[in-house]
């Protein structure tokens, strides 16, 4: 517009500028050019459309997941005598909100009430005479309040005594086999429904074809049974390439990913959960150093006397934690521009529409 | 830049190139010239900033919940006797990260030993003699391990023996109506602090303006007290367009979902919290396939001689679990760009700045 | 093409058109038009790609928290009388998902039964007679159902009796001093393990370099020991700017917040755990109304009479969030779109990849 002066303004609105062309009629040269303009066309489409798939709008996923797991395990110890374990005893707490403990392991202190005893002898707490130890002493690493009394821990060793829950755990000797053997063989059912909040879109791992009497009776399996959602334990720490009750013995961290990643694209059929396992804590080396997890907790009692006592529990076991992740693709722009009006419908009647989708989900489910 | 000989690029170099134009001065081609030149723009400004916000940062919400449950209720129950519950005895675990659980209903069986006694009669326990159960057979779906024996369960059933907790739970007989009836005017107290770290924004859902009187007795309601954090359980499930004590028989998970989705372009005052609540289990169907919530959980006892007994409660109930999330869309481009320096500053100081964003949020809140 | 008829469509194919141009020969002209493209060629390179890193993918972070508590403390009440707390009895529950609470402070009420007795005395419990209190009436705030009885609170006082878990607990004297003033000094091991599933990076916040004998008396220092995963409770609550003691008599919720962003493009060591600290509740005001943090819960015991008994603990303390977050940036595009091939080979052997970098994370660790 730079041939525009201001006084003409109204002709220069209607004014339309454009380059004078040169025709080059020249099969090489119009090859060449044709040529680069496939290469064009061929990148917008072929990499920004379908690799990138640029034109997409993405949303990640919120989900909510319920466990549930069965079995019962046997145990014969010198502590608990034998001992049934059904799922009040070995999960613990009885209900986590995306993770399920299964005790598989464990060291039991009974009758601890709080009293003095010599401390567990190490470089720090091992004395000759009472000089040796300091009242009132608490170290992090100790089990309590030192009373400044060294007393025999056995016939030949003497540490300090302190104020504590005694006896005190002895948690040296972990038995070599898991106690509760029968944890592999345990059961557990898991809920997960989830929803891509910005498409409304809402669906359960329990699909739609799924009904109860499968439900009864099946139980994962990648080739046969690939949307049952009852898993064996021992199945799912061999899908994470790891040893049941190799890993029993001290514990660890099994992590149950539930990919939702889809397409909308495509029909929902096609937007399914997909499972995977993999180990989330560091294996068991080779050497003693223990990894693993476990936790301590205390069942308490009262005596006819009212004195407190405690059964303590330092439970070795696996942390099944349930991971939900995705990021869904859908529709593209043109189609959302012209389904604004629509969208704002779906903002006000979300979970009206919503609830509709839940109605028409398949048969519910028991366990 | 064709015409550039290698010979002379300093003088190239200072080159300009243009195309040569042609001016057409018709009112016809300059209209529709001028109309594309319009819808150009309009696409631009309307679709790709307004409705797309191509123009905006984009940040996910870091958040964190703590809840608080009030209220009692009765029960009077031939297991139980009278009967009054208050928050340590229905919301189990006592704290959650993200969600709590009301007891409503409930199975209970008290006073179970490690014994043994005859299983529950079904397909694979049922036994005419003692050759028909399997000592140490441990089924997955059984109550303990059978002993070997076959041993009348009523005067005309005979099943196979267990060692397992005794009595066994009969959980057939769920009652019909929630015990926990008062459970729908219980209330509670969510308190959610949200951050969204790329641009240090925080903030609460106890808003600056609302104070601590108001606080004390106060209900959400959405039309009247919209900025209220204390929900009334029965509105909550009602929003969700369910049925308290329907819901209360067999359990369920209700999704409290806090949406914090904010423009910041606007003042921080329109960036609120918006409640909305959905059932997330499947709903309890008109056969007697029974989904809902629940698990069980047991107190342990020791009698005077030592043995220990429990009390095995199967526990149904609504798990509520707040959901936040949400994602901000903020200032344009250029204007970051300004801000680079004013945005590594902020990182420097990130939390103390945020502290005092903190310290001006208004009076703190008792509950 | 605008000079292309219909009948000579093969000859058109091949045309080629082009502008005519005019070469201008001014410094000043040239110096211009230079000038612009720097400036566009600058804004490409400075701003898309370095600042804002269009050229790169990114992807959010997938993260599995554990956490272990050491220490132990001593109270000495009228109530409990002199008393040693270890794990077992200050973290409740015994293990979270990725938050885990210390007690510090508490109202203890021994010995409850369920019984009558008269209500606390406020506005809406004072009675003169019988007949200011109405038989099973169950106010949301008050603590049992009334009984329709009035009774004497006090000499001067009487109020509705009620049945609930008596006595009732009085939580107006709360210990001006933190009960567990010894949890300033009890440590926590967090073992954090965190995988970004688009590029199958995963990593430890214990590093490689980290060996086991370091692990086991390290203890973080922003400035001496910024690696190691063993974190004093003071130490994190002064990073957040607040006191320690101050905070434990109320209780509140601290977050430790885990930054993984990482820019891929550069060598994985550069991208390691950032840790920051900051409180998510608000602080306590000048004023006596008090925010803080707490929850109840019980502990259940049988007389030998059969009856049950619990002590009601209102428990003050801090809970810490373990919050991680991040995204991380990698490899630009032409990079990504060579590698597709690679990529779904990765895709398949997804899992088996990453225990391999496993097994090269370094030494595991014992806590």
């Amino acid at each position: 517009m730079g041939g525009c002066s201001s006084q003409s303004c109204h002709s220069c609105f209607f004014e339309y500028q454009t380059e004078r062309m040169i025709v080059v009629k020249s099969k090489v040269v119009g090859s060449v050019f044709r040529l680069i303009q496939f290469l064009i066309i061929f990148y917008v489409i072929g990499y920004v459309c379908v690799v990138q798939k640029s034109y997409q709008e993405t949303d990640s996923v919120i989900s909510s997941v319920t466990t549930k797991v069965k079995g019962t395990g046997f145990t014969n110890t010198s502590d608990l005598g034998a001992r049934v374990w059904d799922v009040a005893d070995y999960n613990i707490p009885p209900q986590g909100e995306s993770s399920f403990f299964v005790l598989t392991n464990m060291i039991v202190t009974p009758n601890q009430t709080q009293s003095t005893c010599p401390e567990l002898p190490n470089q720090s707490t091992i004395c000759m005479s009472d000089s040796d130890c300091l009242e009132g002493s608490n170290d992090v690493r100790g089990n309590g309040i030192q009373t400044g009394l060294c007393m025999n821990y056995s016939e030949t060793v003497k540490t300090c005594e302190v104020l504590s829950w005694c006896p005190l755990e002895i948690d040296i000797n972990l038995p070599e086999h898991a106690l509760l053997v029968a944890a592999e063989d345990f059961t557990v059912l898991i809920k997960n429904s989830v929803t891509y909040p910005k498409f409304n879109f809402h669906k359960r791992n329990i699909l739609p074809d799924v009904n109860s009497s499968y439900l009864k009776q099946c139980e994962f399996n990648r080739k046969t049974d690939p949307d049952c959602p009852i898993f064996r334990l021992k199945d799912m720490v061999s899908e994470a390439e790891e040893d049941f009750q190799t890993m029993a013995i001290r514990g660890g961290v099994l992590g149950i990913i539930i990919d939702w990643s889809c397409d909308l694209d495509w029909p929902e059929h096609y937007c399914g959960p997909k499972y995977s396992f993999r180990r989330l804590d560091n294996k068991i080396p080779e050497n003693n150093v223990a990894p693993g997890y476990n936790f301590r907790f205390a069942k308490y009692y009262k005596t006819t006397d009212g004195r407190e006592t405690r059964t303590l529990i330092k439970a070795y076991g696996i942390r099944f934690d349930v991971i939900v992740f995705g990021t869904v693709n859908a529709v593209c722009n043109w189609f959302l521009l012209t389904c604004t009006k629509r969208r704002d419908y779906y903002s006000k009647h979300k979970f009206t529409y919503l609830d509709n989708i839940d109605d028409n989900a398949g048969e519910p489910v028991s366990y």
